[in-house]
């Protein structure tokens, strides 16, 4: 089967899809070529690039791989040659993708997969003129690519069942949630919902009904919150109460038949319409740029995400898989081989997001708590706690902490944790960490840690298995040597002990 | 004008909406009276009150007022008489609700104003016999009405355009965001929006080109996720990118006339349609029941409000607002006003969140300091730290916390924080928390901290106002008398001084 780890992906187009597909792709660590004639696209794809990192970065602290390369190729040919995987972004015009598609076979390897991320056309109308159609799928994402994580799949008649498979896990290993459809539509599954929802829309603009504002409004304030957990028919499954769906549909089923949605028809998009709809839009956005609100929808999302993940439904139970694979990777993958074990060793870095600020816009002090947990957890998964010594029935609680405040960090400012072993023994670990401002320098906060190794199964301290014990206490000798921070082993007191 | 707080809300109607009503309004400290003639109406009602303060539990730890009382009322005459609003939750038939909106009029006062939940029923209509129209207006909610921020107002022709304003004023003391519709039309906006949905998702399932967890897969995991933040215009304008809004509308215009969605005809309700989908929806919920589904929605709400909180954008700021005001409201009550103050203080309380725990299946240790934090904000504020004394310009930071892991915590398990002042001077506070299991009284963990109070423009530590001084003060001379913890002051150190 393909992997996408064997070589690069080729995407043609970078466009807002191309250039997301592009993000997620480097982010998860695959070499990307991209081939687009647009002379802006270059920078479109690097800024796309850096807001998807940004995100990645409040996202998550699982440590992500090594970003794969990015090439910008002046033709399909070159951007196509090698590839194991190419992804076609153009324009929603038949005719052209065809033209692509037939340059894409030229030059790409004959058993390279070809997706396509139309919007809504016809994948048997795609590769009615390949040269070898059943490795063409539609792969439908959804903006941003690099955050969102459902792809659609859906197959035309040439279309080999196996190339819908491996898509599937192709997609599942870079994060996302495909969906593979049972039957071929025009506008597959999701554009066909966004598409009623958009020509309900246009009409009550059109009609001076509501305003651009209004019918967002009417959407984000709602029902549109629900829709990041569920679908219409869980929504009013739920809505129907105990009496379930049937009751729902004998309660709701006669509005089907009133006035609630306009004909099928659309407004036609007259020079007047399509002003009132931009100066609305305009008056929308008010003062912030589409970069500034990319981030604003991305901070959203990864909130979203983060929240979802917490209760480990729909997107936040995708997110939540990736993130342990992340740590898997990581650990299998020995990343940190190379530090000098004499120092205190930097095993967590970030930047203070501007959602850890309390009332007073500094950080919230559980956050410090929070930094110097995933400081120790990465000090563990380096010393070799991972996901199969867990299993195994131990585990390493921290049993007391000591938190000194010494500076703010401001929000955005990146932040690294220098972790010193003060001292352990066979059951225990006196750990020192460091949160410093990676700029300056500057000394935000020190935590002083004892962490105890348990059987979680007896819920007693144990001694550590030896792969870890024998990791520890190397890394305890070669601190020894290090100075023992002043303030280590303090209690807390007030200055003349009133 | 009109405040709820004034007098009893009466709701007519105690299914999915109408209890949603009673336990927003009760949540928020106003008495409702409700009336509903089916035999199952009580328990319901109470069952939806109970997810609604588990929701609001674990949504924020801002002081929410005395609850308001709920009275079951035999009659609509019952219900309404003294009651300064009343919000009409009967099913969607205009003769059933011109019916009970008469009875409502005979028995309620001239001046209360009168709320219909209808999903899409017309004002004008609604409102034709009455004897006082004026104060009818359309209030529609979304469920669940106790989280969804969201009303649409709409008046018929004969409301008065001041009913609509003080309607909008009492939606906001809720929390909610009142959204008044520039026109009369049927669906109002929302429910336009969903039902072209829905007509959609009916014909795909008819046809079979796909399954009802299909439709919702296609937008929980994708376009969904972003409905919580934006809708389809602001959405657009995004995914237009640099180019703007006309730029999108030329780009997808053309799929506007391509068959992207059904005729507004809706497949008919045959026995084997609704057979379909009602067991294609049992297959997705699996063993789920709507309890269930309900706190797995409240759970993935309650994520996503605190997740936009933080991001300060659309429900998150209309819930930011809603907390700040319950700050505010708690200081200003002095709720803590008959506490024996010879002992130690417990000032704060919840539960421990599912979401709370770590790979281990415990309370995650960074969540230990998030409760003491809390704990300690309590504190302050029950010293007189308000939101003026804030914005004057001082604050108190902690500068140092020393965390005592003695006990597990298991998710779901009530706690109470005791709060000690372990001594103090005219710039700090030497405090001590235990975090305690409400029921059997074991001891979590300990939190001791040292905060400084600091003049936040010169970031440097100063004397404390008077009024927090002096009530710091007495509190600090009152504990002298306590007995120490022993374990106060305690440094971190290894047994052996390994």
């Amino acid at each position: 089967m393909h992997s996408l780890k064997q070589g690069p992906v080729a995407v043609i187009g970078g466009g807002v899809i191309g250039g997301g597909w592009a993000a997620r792709l480097l982010l998860n660590g695959i070499d990307v070529r991209i081939h687009d004639p647009h002379p802006e696209a270059g920078r479109r794809v690097r800024e796309m690039l850096a807001n998807a990192e940004r995100a990645w970065e409040s996202l998550t602290s699982a440590p992500l791989p090594a970003k794969g390369s990015l090439s910008f190729c002046g033709s399909i040919a070159e951007a196509v040659e090698g590839s194991v995987f190419i992804e076609e972004c153009t324009p929603e015009n038949l005719e052209l993708k065809q033209r692509i598609l037939a340059e894409v076979e030229n030059d790409a390897a004959s058993d390279a997969l070809i997706g396509s991320s139309t919007s809504g056309l016809l994948p048997s109308d795609l590769q009615s003129e390949m040269k070898h159609p059943e490795r063409l799928l539609v792969t439908h994402p959804f903006n941003p690519v690099y955050l969102l994580p459902l792809v659609e799949l859906c197959g035309g008649r040439l279309t080999s069942p196996e190339v819908l498979d491996q898509a599937a896990a192709l997609f599942e290993s870079l994060g996302m949630r495909p969906l593979k459809l049972k039957k071929e539509i025009d506008g597959f599954l999701a554009d066909r919902l966004l598409e009623a929802i958009w020509r309900e829309s246009l009409w009550l603009v059109h009609d001076d009904v509501a305003s651009v504002e209004d019918l967002d409004d009417a959407f984000r304030f709602g029902p549109g919150l629900r829709f990041a957990l569920m679908g219409s028919f869980l929504i009013y499954r739920i809505a129907g109460g105990e009496e379930g769906m049937r009751h729902f549909m004998a309660q709701f089923g006669p509005a089907l038949k009133w006035p609630w949605t306009k004909l099928m028809d659309v407004p036609e998009l007259t020079d007047t319409f399509l002003d009132k709809i931009a100066s609305q839009s305009d008056e929308q956005a008010g003062n912030l740029s589409i970069r500034e609100l990319e981030q604003i929808r991305d901070d959203g999302l990864v909130a979203i995400l983060q929240g979802l993940k917490g209760v480990d439904w729909g997107a936040g139970s995708v997110f939540r898989k990736q993130e342990k694979q992340l740590f898997e990777n990581f650990h299998q993958n020995a990343v940190h081989k190379d530090l000098d074990e004499t120092q205190p060793l930097v095993l967590h870095r970030g930047w203070i997001r501007p959602s850890w600020t309390d009332y007073n816009g500094h950080m919230t002090e559980s956050r410090y708590l929070q930094v110097f947990g995933d400081a120790t957890d990465a000090l563990l998964g380096y010393l070799g706690l991972d996901q199969e010594y867990l299993d195994s029935g131990f585990s390493v609680f921290t049993v007391e902490s000591h938190i000194r405040h010494l500076d703010e960090g401001a929000p955005g400012s990146n932040f690294v944790v220098k972790t010193q072993l003060l001292g352990g023994d066979e059951k225990r670990l006196h750990i020192w960490h460091e949160l410093l401002d990676q700029e300056s320098g500057s000394l935000f906060a020190t935590g002083e840690h004892m962490l105890l190794h348990v059987d979680t199964l007896a819920a007693k301290s144990c001694t550590m298995q030896s792969r870890l014990l024998s990791k520890s206490q190397q890394l305890r000798s070669l601190h020894q040597s290090l100075k023992r921070p002043e303030a280590a082993g303090r209690s807390i007191a007030l200055p003349s002990g009133n």
